[in-house]
């Protein structure tokens, strides 16, 4: 059995944001020569999310709305997480999202379907945060 | 390590459809002859979900309602992906349902708690879409 | 290829509880000898979940809040599995937190981020419930 394990880092400029990182992850799966197996790529972090879906802006956007909807991120006082932090909101937003995802590695590439991409979901940005990728396999 | 890789194909005939594949997954198992591992099994699209639970048609009208009411397919106008496509109630509610699982495979069965069934969750049906199951172990 | 498997036991006093497992999952670890593989923890009842998140008693409290908010218990002619059963809103607050994480081992520890704790969340207890924890890798 062969493992990889690499860390990518990620600062984003504003507090939300949605960044594709299929290629960074395929690089990985590339760097460590493995051909069938499984692929754990999650997010270190627990205000941030890994998950798999459509790379067009429109949806963004309305993730971006709908996640809003479903946990505002103000008033910061609504949430009692928020007594030193102010962050609560993305706890809940990253639940919604996930926080990290499994794909097959098949012949040495990330077994997707046509329009799968997996992104990085920051929902608490501004500052330096990790995405584990692990490959186990042969 | 032994690995097995199998695409199964659902078309619906309505919009939305939940379908038990257990079955079809514990075949694929017994297929690749693998005693001890895990199994991923993941839509490869990302309008629809695979996901465990109650195998039990009400709380499968109670998943509609719900669903419909934390991300409504109309109008279509609510939403920025809607140019072309009118579909992006279905990436949302394929968000809250789960793009995957990943089930222990224990003495060659699937090791599930007793209840626990695995489903196609489709959100936007009409059409022939794939669902992968990748198993290692040995 | 090693692999390890074992059932955690929980029984809540409570209706809904979130209970942190992590010790309990490092153990597990530490009995398998396993130094580098993935790690699946799962519930295997469907209306729990195990969920990784921050271990912050005000965050819970949140959670708690938001998930009534999204899937309220009450009244349960609300849900159409509320036949024989009172606990669809468990079946789908389960949905949201989710059922399982999948956690990279390296170096023969759970190779999780500063913050990352995994936790047992419990929304129909007061009976015996189980967690699975199974581990491949060498």
């Amino acid at each position: 059995m062969k493992q990889f394990r690499k860390e990518l880092w990620f600062e984003t400029h504003s507090r939300r944001q949605i960044i594709n990182i299929t290629g960074q992850v395929a690089q990985c799966l590339q760097e460590s020569g493995i051909i069938h197996g499984l692929l754990l790529c999650n997010a270190m972090h627990i205000t941030a999310s890994v998950f798999i879906n459509d790379d067009e802006s429109g949806l963004h956007q309305d993730f971006e709305v709908w996640l809003e909807g479903l946990a505002p991120e103000k008033p910061y006082s609504r949430y009692k997480h928020n007594g030193y932090e102010d962050n609560a909101d993305a706890h809940l937003k990253r639940t919604i999202m996930g926080r990290e995802v499994v794909v097959a590695v098949t012949d040495g590439k990330l077994d997707l379907g046509p329009w799968e991409q997996i992104f990085y979901g920051e929902f608490d940005g501004k500052r330096k945060k990790r995405v584990l990728v692990k490959i186990i396999g042969e």
